[in-house]
């Protein structure tokens, strides 16, 4: 592990408070008249070429927002007022960031920059050099791993076992990248403790050219370690040499750290989240099997060269930073509980569920950094589908319901399979993007009528992310953006993202009904009590 | 087309306003204090046998809501003040309920329950009986379609080309009932306009086996045409004999109802909104396919007796209801502005994508049945992941975030592929079912800490909705549960939920930036911005 700096923290008491802040109280009173985008000549051509920023290859466009010039100004002094930029500078050097001062709390690093930091100005903190140091050990391991495993000639099918982070984020990346795929290499991610999951996957999978994936940084999630279990006995009843196609994904030294099970055992550390793992080998190996190892070294430098971006002071090319401060404005000032994130791209059909886990396990807190409660909200509900199907789905309400759902639209020049044809004039990928600006106008603009059942209110915000095409660079730099506006709002909100306290119970809980189940004496009648209306369901 | 009625209508304005009503004004003066779960002595084994429904084989445990005895009084006087089972006589009997009275609007029945109105009490009505002889006869039409296909011995993969209510209940449906799968076919379900999603499905599929289903009931759906023009397109490029390979799902007399380019043509009509139409030939077809008629036989005798208790006037035995009255509780008087729909269940993994569209298009409205803004919250953001996943996911936010979000999970006494395993002396699929039940325990009690960081509110509600197991008939119930919980609130809203205006403005747009791109003369200013930057990435 890397040792702690007990140096004087920018994240320390007193030295910023959210609600106290001059610019809090100024976007208070300007929110009382947020910018009309449904009035004549308020939304512009201009406008929209005004209102962009460039971080790597990626722009965001955010005219359609309901800001106006004093807005953005004075966001722009609440993230300085927050010192989001030394806080950046302090995450990313090793700082201990993920604690509650004066409680009891995890005291870790946060570092999965560090995760992919070998390749242009690399973090020069002694923390996060050593960090990075242990990540490429990792990287080289699983490059020698995937080598061998190309080599043998006799592994089509990886089973993924993992749950949470540990799932959704490598999901999302390998669905992003299908376009890319290796002939004959197909990865099956088993997750959910309900036995379908595990007997669904396994029913077209031909176990003898099928390698175990298990990631467990804890070396003992429930979910996982079943699911492994499972999978392990297939491949007994099979005849199979089990060790052979086994490969654990876990913190070393845990219960899974054991060479005598694993034909090898790559490493993850405790400055790395689950859902911050993406990165690390736990995405790895899925991208690396399926699509090499070429590829995922793209998809860090992407990655990479985002981490940079959101140091960037210069908030025109500081994506991430801006995003997190519109989501605030969004929260906070006007109000609204939900973000929609909305890929126009069938590639991206996990990325809010990815978001989803990212954003609301690391803020949706309720204290704040030295254990007080907060008294203003933190993470929305974030949500979504891939559009244009969403369109058909919930659109309606997001243009005449009683709700306001802001949105983060994301769109590409071209499309990743390059196949493509014309039909009435334009093609598919044409089709694709026209909705997607189609959709940010109607929200924003509105229109009148005299029939009320088709008069639209307006005045719906939504922020468009462009890039040119969803390769592993600009689907890493991504990753990334979401990564930074998530830590850029828990620094502004001052609360620690970097834990999840707020699951626990639960497994408390369920240990107690299983131990009913399983015939234990201890007690616990309102366990019962559902075990009994259960029993009577048939 | 059946005939209409002019009789005086149930829905006519006078009769029922939401706000105005006793029981809106007695339920916001008990919202003050809703029913503590917290509090010790509470939550207790009696309680949770007490709020208890049944309706098929379904059963619904309630006692984890804030509701108390009057609370739940008050919710039925609301019910009936707004005339709730005349209202879904009226619908199910076949008047004339989609219309905004005074305007322009759709002016339709609405008779999804006719589809299934084959078995036991069939409405009496006459319009009901009509629309269930039409819907009979398409069903015959589909039984001799699908001997034909099953004798001609060719078929191993269905092209299903749809979006909207035309892809999200017909694959949830095939994705809930995976364990019925006929050796040897395949449903693929494409349905976005961008052209990775067609050239995705395409590349696993051999064309020669591989049927092709559109399904567009105006027959001139944008992204359903284009899919269907694609998949054409490969057929001749392989040249195979393109009609022998295509059928045509739509309105009778629309420019898809054309015998000389498809095989066989099926009919909807315009009294089955997009979104209810699961239970016809849309979803039968798919369902037929992949698993024969005879399951799709009783998922529809599922769903028509839960049309069956839909109409029961003791509250107890109308779960539909009960969900609606507790949705309009948490929506209206505790102002939540989501709800989660947590299934236990891997096979439900798009349940909640189904049910976000059926909610969110129909009661997604801001005006009432008589095109007046309603002051009142209609339908929240509906949204879900299927857990145990979701708990590794978003579960913190929902235990310890700011805002509060209710429940409603769905869990089975046993797994549908029926393969588990004991692992320290439980199955997999009792692990599933103590973690649903501790989720809702810890939802609702809490847990209070010294730590501030281990310290959970509580108070967050939750229904849950129990059976055996998901089989075709228990799962045809459930899609029913679901369309008569929405046609119940939009009741109590009085709303109309059966239109979808809100969707027309962005194809309005859509259609002005795709003309400029095609290199139309129109000028539209803001399209061209928003193309230029689009151009300019790189």
């Amino acid at each position: 592990m890397v040792g702690v700096t007990l140096k004087k923290s920018i994240f320390a008491q007193g030295s910023y408070s959210f609600e106290t802040s001059a610019a809090f109280k100024k976007l208070s009173q300007l929110s009382k008249t947020p910018y009309d985008l449904t009035q004549e000549g308020h939304l512009t051509p201009e406008r929209i070429h005004r209102f962009v920023a460039h971080s790597t290859n990626w722009k965001l466009l955010y005219g359609t927002q309901r800001v106006d010039a004093e807005v953005m100004e004075t966001l722009q002094q609440l993230a300085r007022e927050a010192n989001v930029f030394e806080k950046m500078h302090a995450m990313q050097g090793g700082e201990v960031i993920n604690c509650i001062e004066g409680f009891e709390s995890e005291q870790r690093r946060v570092l999965h920059t560090a995760l992919r930091d070998f390749f242009d100005h690399p973090n020069e903190a002694k923390e996060a050099r050593e960090a990075a140091k242990a990540a490429k050990r990792e990287l080289e391991k699983l490059e020698t791993l995937i080598y061998e495993i190309d080599k043998e000639e006799r592994w089509t099918d990886l089973l993924f076992v993992g749950i949470g982070g540990s799932e959704l984020g490598p999901k999302m990346l390998v669905l992003g990248l299908e376009a890319y795929q290796r002939p004959n290499r197909r990865v099956h991610f088993i997750s959910n403790v309900d036995p379908d999951d595990v007997a669904s996957v396994l029913k077209g999978v031909d176990l003898e050219h099928a390698l175990l994936v298990t990631v467990s940084k804890s070396g003992g999630t429930l979910e996982t370690k079943t699911n492994e279990d499972f999978v392990r006995r297939r491949f007994e009843e099979a005849g199979l040499d089990v060790n052979e196609h086994c490969i654990a994904v876990t913190g070393e030294g845990s219960p899974m750290d054991d060479p005598a099970r694993y034909r090898q055992c790559l490493y993850i550390w405790d400055w790395v989240g689950g859902r911050y793992s993406g990165t690390s080998v736990v995405g790895g190996i899925a991208l690396a099997f399926a699509y090499g190892l070429d590829l995922f070294r793209d998809l860090l430098r992407g990655a990479h060269a985002m981490d940079l971006a959101a140091r960037e002071e210069d908030f025109s090319k500081n994506i991430p930073l801006l995003m997190a401060l519109l989501g605030i404005w969004n929260r906070n000032f006007l109000h609204f509980p939900t973000l929609a994130i909305i890929p126009y791209c069938k590639m991206l059909g996990r990325l809010s569920a990815h978001v989803q886990q990212l954003d609301m396990e690391s803020n949706g807190k309720r204290i704040d950094r030295f254990g007080k409660s907060v008294s203003y909200s933190t993470s929305p509900v974030i949500w979504g589908e891939p559009a244009t199907n969403a369109q058909h789905s919930f659109f309606q309400m997001m243009h005449q319901g009683t709700d306001v759902v802001p949105f983060e639209f994301i769109g590409f020049k071209r499309s990743q399979m390059g196949q493509d044809m014309e039909l009435f004039g334009t093609t598919c990928h044409d089709k694709l993007v026209a909705n997607l600006f189609a959709q940010a106008l109607a929200l924003a603009q509105g229109q009148t009528s005299s029939n009320p059942n088709k008069f639209f209110p307006g005045n719906r915000p939504s922020s468009i992310l462009l890039a040119e095409v969803l390769d592993p660079y600009t689907l890493g730099a991504l990753l990334s953006i979401y990564e930074h506006k998530v830590a850029f709002q828990g620094f502004i909100w001052n609360i620690n993202s970097f834990d999840q306290e707020g699951v626990q119970l639960g497994k408390v809980l369920a240990n107690k009904v299983l131990n009913r189940i399983a015939g234990g004496k201890e007690p616990y009648l309102l366990g019962d009590a559902f075990l009994d209306e259960l029993q009577q369901c048939d």
